[in-house]
């Protein structure tokens, strides 16, 4: 570890006397295809949703932050213009794949400082109006030029984890199996239908070993949650706060290139950061929702976290561990494979699933006894950079 | 003033307790015409001029916030990659015209709940690239196809103002022949040459009374700023901080429509949050910078801070009040109809400027002995609201 991450480490500790953090309200909208749909109605939608959950009169809520990556100038303005929230203060964030999970962050800090006490986090993504088939990589990315898409970047990590490691091609699939079963048990997901280990092999080959059905969809959606001070908590009486107990956000360093594609240097840096503000360790993690943009990136996620040692999970996988009535239950929500993506959507949606998790209101996907939960993001590739950023929120019971 | 804007209002109010949060290092790119450079290219230059008028170790910035409108996907993120500051929590944000000044409040809010106590914070806008001429609206902007583009709103403005106060076209003239006065005394302006008010009032008109140097131009450029702790300013033996004693945002509330166009009650409401944060009144601020994106902008902008009475700033002009040797000098940076309009990096210039000014570097455009200064930045409008971002910053020397 280099002088630079040991101070930016020691730094981000969390350093006490701000307030505690609670989310009191969740709400996403169906995740899929939806392309008639605008994100002021998507958003609406997720809002109304969360603040029904949280039981309170909207007019407690003093700021909004919005995250989202295509969806133009104000959307949080236009969005809280819909729910009839005009008028507060609302900041919209990009951070390509974690910009929801930037919003929940930019809610907690603004709460952390005192500055508020009821705070919406949303996030929304109309995609499939945009983008026929895959997402286009960015005018001027000359890597993806080249031929660096992320299905190839992550059938390369792929291949290296297979070669280090023994991981095979099934193994591989069973984490699109397993998450897409999980999608079946849940009302807002994309897909909807449990797919065998042969269906998944037998599917379109985009980058070898990765088939069609080991990556995530193009997806329309949006979630929202209400995030509060313990002191609100208790003035409101807000009926089920789950306390949001840290939140975690790092941007790549510079590329290790090719030293070892099998780990994420990355993940495990965020990590680190939000163990110490929890105070949790892996150990403590019962169940998590991971950024599984493809099969190999929830293998890359899960070690990269320290929930499973280096090289294990795509047999931790295979044994049933990561199902949800298994040891770790990895994406009960059915993550992005089975619940799909819409990008600035998809981190708010994880913390929307950890808090039905916590609260016992997931029925048929239900954990059992599940006393803390982790939900992470990795958001896009930046020229030169690991990755543009990476998030980590841990929500206790 | 409605319950719920009572409800914000109060809940604003600064809370105590949380650290007090400093300058102590600005820089900025030469604004204008330059579309041949990058958003990395002058996002890079920017801070690297704001790391070294602090005179710190790079590697003490915890974390970076960048504003921006039109520059994509994890714009912060290449920028800090550029400046050998991967690695960092970087969030980009976007309020439209407000969008600088929003990474400005992201930073103050990380420092104020503690958890950085070193932070950059950027604006960065490439648009001569990307526009030939005015701005196109967005699409899908109804309001803009019916021919309600922003020059047209400032001049029906313009027009009420006229009408109800007996301001007259020469007038509001004298606000660019002051602006661009200033602005030939700022080297980091677009405009170099102060015009007189009949070069103005001959100028080609664009929505009448409206005429082309009474509009902001399309600009690119970048700036950035190192916000630190008190504790930190301490620590690290900072050598000029400057209080950021308050940000205040407000997004607008439902379009007031015609009742009173001459008059901003978003501009007045995001005030008395910035007033009450800062523990000061109007009467006590010595400058301001703010959001002349029209001539007549300025009115409205000033009046609705509260430093000068209604219908009262164009005679104030008149005189020479607004002047940098008058009672209360308005854009003494040549604002953004003298220094231009690179709409990220507008809020975070604004706060250059105020920090040159107060620490007594302005040089040429040098105001005597004011003690706090404003900036003010207002961003953009969103469908059936009055505006989709306020922002108002208040520093002390």
């Amino acid at each position: 570890m280099s002088d630079q991450e040991q101070f930016v480490m020691a730094e981000q500790a969390d350093r006490g006397g701000a307030p505690a953090v609670y989310v009191v309200g969740v709400g996403m909208t169906q995740f899929g295809k939806q392309p008639d749909r605008t994100p002021e109605d998507l958003g609406r939608e997720a809002v109304w949703a969360a603040l029904q959950d949280a039981a309170i009169d909207p007019r407690k809520i003093e700021a909004a932050y919005c995250g989202h990556v295509y969806q133009g100038m104000a959307v949080g303005q236009r969005v809280m213009a819909q729910v009839g929230l005009a008028g507060i203060p609302v900041t919209n964030v990009e951070n390509v794949c974690s910009s929801g999970a930037t919003a929940i962050h930019g809610g907690y800090l603004a709460i952390r400082a005192g500055e508020c006490d009821v705070v919406l986090a949303l996030g929304v993504e109309c995609l499939t109006g945009r983008f026929r088939g895959a997402l286009a990589p960015e005018e001027g990315d000359f890597e993806a030029l080249q031929g660096m898409t992320m299905p190839s970047i992550y059938a390369m990590r792929a291949r290296r984890h297979m070669e280090t490691y023994g991981t095979t091609a099934e193994q591989l699939a069973r984490v699109s199996v397993k998450n897409k079963r999980n999608a079946s048990l849940n009302p807002y997901a994309q897909f909807k239908k449990a797919v065998t280990l042969e269906e998944v092999m037998a599917s379109r080959p985009i980058a070898e070993p990765l088939k069609l059905m080991e990556c995530s969809p193009v997806s329309d959606g949006a979630a929202a949650v209400v995030l509060m001070s313990e002191r609100a908590v208790r003035a409101l009486a807000a009926r089920k706060p789950t306390r949001l107990a840290a939140v975690a956000l790092l941007s790549g360093t510079y590329e290790p290139g090719l030293t070892d594609m099998a780990f994420e240097p990355l993940t495990w840096r965020t990590a680190q950061v939000a163990y110490a503000r929890a105070g949790v360790g892996p150990e403590d993690i019962g169940f998590a929702e991971v950024h599984d943009c493809f099969s190999s990136a929830e293998v890359l996620r899960v070690e990269g976290l320290g929930l499973v040692p280096r090289g294990e999970y795509p047999r931790f996988v295979e044994a049933g561990h990561a199902d949800i009535g298994g040891k770790l239950p990895i994406n009960p929500s059915g993550g992005l494979l089975g619940k799909g993506h819409p990008l600035g959507a998809t981190g708010v949606a994880q913390v929307v699933e950890l808090v039905r998790q916590l609260r016992g209101e997931a029925g048929p996907r239900q954990i059992d006894g599940a006393k803390a939960g982790l939900a992470h993001c990795r958001g896009g590739k930046a020229a030169g950079i690991e990755g543009a950023a990476c998030t980590i929120a841990i929500l206790t019971a």
